[in-house]
Parts: structure tokens; C-alpha cells; sequence
């Protein structure tokens, strides 16, 4: 196994009515004036926002309010909402929304406290230096971002979309209430479950370090997930099944999955996030559309983890070859993803993509991850257009 | 499931020459002058000392030392770094060692940054609000102190050993460097693979809330440590295995394996700790050799947990009657226990504790825990006498 760091600092508070402690999180992270950034009016319909801000009337906490973070957020917002920033001398961040709203605020928070160009750090450019303080109040279950170190922003010119990780972008609090969900869209609660199973699957199928108590976390957490989107499928107003979920989508992208390994694979990830940039699909769908060809393309280089996957996460029987047993867990996990309803190639997914957009969408991913990517198997551009060719169905 | 709170700020540098970076760590979380605390000669003799120092000495970091830590830690000598901290105007703890190291210097922690006697904390007095920054370069994995909140000391009159758990008590950073637990006796190294079990079985053996997920983790981490630890009686060097059981030891404490439960059942470590009181026990082994007694006295209050436990923790077969299987478990726990080299029982442990001796421990449990205590079932003094009457062997 490998040397790691693990560093989670984000205070949770899960459950019911939690929402309610936002006003006092912000006070004991020295939050004075705020930035309540959202993405639509679903927060606002819901009655949720309308109890936030009775929380920090009552707090004596002052808040301007930015919505319009969509999926895929967008650069042009967060210079709106660092302006914004500075205007009105904000001092803390409260992102009340899924991942959009929080890799959003993430974003402003860095462009606030960071001197330049925020895009910069997201072109690689350079490292922030810090961020403003952020708390979540999260209403979808999938990205993570709530605890995670990472965002990913979208720039309009050339529907650019990267990924900027750094600790200083953790939120401070993050407010979890499994009821937030239940509204959800069938559709979106299954790209949900997709993204969270994805975070630990990319940290899951390496060829470096591998650490048996972090393999023992992930496959549990794998199947919980599984087992849950399951029922959620049939009873969406499930609670426990949509706590479930919703711990598991932090736990799965703060970190614990991947101790002890290389830092995972994340080329499914990179392949999507081109898709994404270009199509504007649903980021969890993009995924599940992807995922089965590059488990295809790859997995005979990384034979025993896909292994260990079919037998402990898909429950194959553990008769046949090495590769006939890793195939039936990929076949298996396909199965999974069209249970829940998400596609399992780029037709399924909506996307009717010509040649030359997947020869298009593979340069710009290997230019994204500057020529090669990918512990399963490194893959270069000709590789992700092989793969994007596969996906087609 | 319940609702809960989720709160591991300590950040986490796992891996080989890890101690080098204490400095740096310091420095990071504001430390100019430094008490650094520790055990007995061993961080000395095996020249890890001189490493942590130099790199202080490079970096310009002042410190001075107070070693004489002992397993069950004493309150004369936390009240002694206490007046050295004031009158060296200590501004951060670094602990060299294991639990007693660590626990010691929480105290210390409290007792410099509140006013009053430290003790009331451990009596249940009163709370504390706030504590010196502490960080640790942790030597023996057991009591998972490098990322819990809670800290145990023993009040030398009457031999009170008391716990006492506060956020503020979190350790800032954790460097954890597997090698270092290589030279331990092989005695220590199964009493921390018990302890480590134990804080995760404290918490899995409930009547309230559970989690899947949790559930999940729970039992993968015990898997994980009983597999390693078997490797480790023979093979003391086998770095993997010790890193397994290190990391188990922090994440077993840190509240990852309590997620949505009720808090746990803690009576094991409750009975243990009057144990460690009046014989000076090491604390892993108390704990083994009252818990079998325990577990038989309490498991048909709470028989799904035992047989889920026997099921997915201990390979037990599913058949034959839910208590049957719930037996096979505690019977299959305590064959492990032996295979480590761990007491079942007091007469194992080496306390030839007389009839009076056990009313006395009974009586000091009851007082410790206010009269009642458990989720797995509530215990009174009775039962407290009664459990430990069938430990005795």
C-alpha cells in the first residue's frame, strides 16, 4: 500500500430538522454576512430556503442571495457571484443545493479570496491560496462536493469543463437531511446513486497500493448503494434508504475509499467530463453511458481488482477464468444501471454523437489531463477515442 | 436510523518517515513552543525522539519534554504538565506514544486552557471549552486517541478512572507511521487489536437506530483486524498488516463506526475501566476478559445484532435458532481471542479478584455511569456483579 493523507474536517450534522442549526454553524465558523448561492427555484417552492433565512433573521445574520447554478455550473456565474463578493463584503459561503451550487460557491469562494483570474486554478495554472469559508446545506445526494476537496466548473467559451481539488475548498459544515431528497426526479435520484457508486469504482480499480480495510469500506459502501437505489426506485420516500445514500455519496468522495492506493483511476470520470461539456448531460448518467466500454477496454490490465469487484461487489460466482469472472461483474453492473434506468452507452444516454464529436471530444480530454490518464490502464488519445467509438451503442 | 453529528478535523499523514513532517505541522496549525509528552524511555532508546527533535531544532520550533506517561494514565502528571505548560508558555502539545501519551496530554490540553481543577471535567462536573492544539506521532495503535475526541485518565486516591470526550480534545494532525509499532511486544500488539475491535463492537452491539452502511464498515473493519492480527502473531514485521490495524485503530474511534446508531453500548469498557482502576491491567486484555461474560449476560436483549455479528463478523454457518447462532458468534469471538493470546476471563488475565473485590468494582461501575448503563441492555449494579462473577474463570 502507499502513503496517504486523510483530511476531512467537514462538521456534519445528519438528520431531520437540521436544517435549523444553519445560523448557529455559521456563527461558530465566524460567518457575519453571507452568500446564500442556489441553483433554481425548487429551494425557494420547497419552503426550505424560507426556513434558512428565518434561521438567520433570527440570528441577526445578514445574507444577499445568488441563484442560478445549473448542472455543469458555469465560469460567468462565478465572476457574478466573486463580484458580488466584494461588493458586498461577504465573509462566508452557504451553498444550499446539490453539487452545483456547492462547486459553484466553491469556485467564488477561491475567485474572493485569491488575487486573479479564478479560472486559472481550474486551467491548472496555479494553486489557490485560500478560500472564503463555505457551508452546505445539500439537497441532492451524488456529488460529494460536500465534503470532498474537489469542484468542477464549466467555461461557456468552448464548453471547457474542469476540476480544481484543493483543501482549502472543503466545506466547514455540511447540513444533511435525507428528506431534502424525496422530491427528487426518479431520473436524477438514479444519476445520483451512479455518481456516488462512481467516486469509490474510479478509487477501486487501480493497479497501485491497495489497502484491504479500504477495499473492505468501498465494497460495502458499493453495495449499500446498490441495494438502496434499488428500493428507492420502487419507494422514493423511503427514508432510510435515502440517508443511506446520502451518507454514502460524502463518505464516498471525501477520501476513505481511496487510502492506501495510487489516487485511483478517475479516467471514466475525465471521459464524462467531456460528454458533459459538450452535451450538457447529467453528469451520473454520462457516466453509467461511458463506464461499461472503458471497463471493457481496460480491464484485462487490471484483471484482479476486477475480480475481487464481480465476487465482492456484484456477487459472481467465482467459477470460470480470471476474465470471465471480471466480465459477468461488468455485465452484472450493467444490469444494475438499467435497473435503475440509466444508460449504459451514448444512444441509451440521448447523445447521437457523429465521428468526428467523439475524435473532438478525445482530443479535449487528452488535452485535459495532458496526454495520458488512468491507473486500470494509462490511456491516451487514441485509447478514450476507442473507448467514446465503443460507447456509441 | 438516528440522526447524528460526524467530526474528524484531525488530519491524517499516513506512511513511511511520516515523523519528519512534524515540524512543518506545527507550524501549520500556529505551534511556536511545544510540550512534547510521552511514555516511557522506548521513543528514546529507539532514536525516534532524536528524529522529532532535530527537525523541530531545523525549524526553529521550541519545546520542551515531559516523558513518564503510564498505560492508565495518572492525573499527578497531567497536573504537572499543566504548571510546566504555564510556565513555559507552552502553545501546542505534540504527544509521542500511544493512548496513555496522547490521553495525558489532552488533560494537559484542558487543564492549560480552562480555568479550575482538570479533574472536574473527568468527574462530570462540568465541561470544557476549549483545549491547547494537540497533534501526535503515534506509536502503538489501539486506542484510537490519535483521531477520537475522548481521553481517559486514573485519579491515583482510590484508583478513579474516569473518561471524558469534547471536540476541543481532537488532535490537529496525526502522523502515523506503521513501522514504528513493529518493535512492540507481541502482548501490547494483541491488546491493541482488541481494544481496536472493541471500540467498533461497543458500537455495532445496539437496540437503537443502525445503519447499513455503517453496519457495513463496522464489520469490514473487524474482519479486516481479526485477518491481521492472526498475521501479525507470527509475523510482527509484516508492514501491511501493521498498517492495516493502525489505520483500523483510528477509524474504529473517530465515530465513522457509530453513524446512526444510538451511541452504543460502551458496558464492556466500563467494566474494564474499574478493572484498570484497582489492577493495573493492560486495557486490551481487560476488555477481552470480561467480554464474553458480558455478551453471554446481555445477547438475547439484543440477538438480531448477535447474529448478524456471528453471520457477517464471524463466518458462523445460518443455521439452527437465532440464539444458537448468536452463541456460535461470542463462542467463535472468544476462540480468536485465545488464538491472539488474549484472557477470556480474569483468571486468564492474571486477577485473582476476590468476592469482596468484585462488589467493590461493581459498586464504582455503577457510580461511574450513574447508576445504569448499556443499549444491548441496560445494566444496573446487579448485573454488573453479575457479569463479573461469571468472568472470573
Amino acid at each position: 500500500m502507499f502513503d496517504f493523507r486523510y483530511f476531512t474536517p467537514t462538521k456534519v450534522i445528519f438528520g431531520k430538522d437540521t436544517e435549523l442549526q444553519a445560523a448557529k454553524l455559521i456563527r461558530e465558523f465566524g460567518g457575519n454576512k453571507v452568500l446564500i448561492h442556489y441553483g433554481g427555484g425548487s429551494v425557494i417552492r420547497s419552503g426550505l430556503m424560507k426556513r434558512v433565512t428565518d434561521v438567520l433573521d433570527d440570528a441577526g445574520i445578514e445574507y444577499v442571495m445568488l441563484g442560478g447554478a445549473v448542472p455543469n455550473p458555469r465560469l460567468g456565474l462565478v465572476y457574478e457571484g466573486i463580484e458580488l463578493c466584494k461588493k458586498e463584503k461577504v465573509d462566508f459561503l452557504l451553498a444550499v443545493g446539490g453539487g452545483s451550487a456547492i462547486d459553484s460557491a466553491k469556485a467564488i469562494g477561491y475567485g474572493v479570496a485569491n488575487e486573479g483570474d479564478v479560472w486559472d486554478f481550474y486551467d491548472y495554472k496555479r494553486k489557490a491560496e485560500a478560500c472564503l469559508p463555505l457551508g452546505v446545506i445539500l439537497t441532492i445526494a451524488a456529488t460529494g462536493s460536500e465534503m470532498s476537496d474537489s469542484s468542477v466548473i464549466t467555461k461557456e467559451e468552448g464548453l471547457v469543463k474542469r476540476g480544481y481539488s484543493s483543501d482549502f475548498g472543503r466545506a466547514k459544515f455540511a447540513i444533511m437531511k435525507p428528506e431534502l431528497t424525496m422530491t427528487l426526479p426518479d431520473y436524477q435520484t438514479a444519476c445520483g446513486c451512479a455518481d456516488i457508486m462512481m467516486h469509490t469504482m474510479e478509487r477501486y480499480f487501480t493497479n497501485g497500493g491497495n489497502m484491504e480495510l479500504t477495499d473492505a469500506i468501498a465494497e460495502g459502501l458499493l453495495r449499500t448503494v446498490m441495494k438502496n437505489a434499488l428500493i428507492l426506485v420502487k419507494e422514493p420516500k423511503n427514508y432510510d434508504a435515502r440517508a443511506e445514500v446520502m451518507w454514502a455519496g460524502s463518505l464516498s468522495h471525501n477520501g476513505l475509499t481511496g487510502c492506501g492506493n495510487d489516487g485511483g483511476d478517475w479516467m471514466t470520470h475525465k471521459l464524462e467530463h467531456e460528454l458533459g461539456g459538450l452535451y450538457d448531460v447529467a453528469h451520473g448518467a454520462g457516466l453509467t453511458a461511458v463506464w461499461g466500454s472503458w471497463a471493457r477496454y481496460v480491464y484485462k490490465d487490471c484483471l484482479p481488482r476486477f475480480k475481487r469487484f464481480a465476487v465482492n461487489v456484484m456477487n459472481v460466482s467465482a467459477s470460470g477464468t480470471d476474465e470471465e469472472i471480471a466480465l459477468t461483474g461488468i455485465e452484472a453492473m450493467e444490469a444494475f444501471y438499467r435497473k435503475i434506468k440509466m444508460p449504459t452507452n451514448l444512444k441509451e444516454l440521448g447523445v447521437d454523437a457523429t465521428d468526428e464529436d467523439l475524435v473532438e471530444m478525445a482530443h479535449k480530454c487528452a488535452v485535459g489531463v495532458s496526454g495520458s490518464m488512468g491507473s486500470a490502464r494509462l490511456l491516451y488519445e487514441e485509447d478514450m477515442l476507442a473507448i467514446y467509438r465503443m460507447s456509441r451503442g
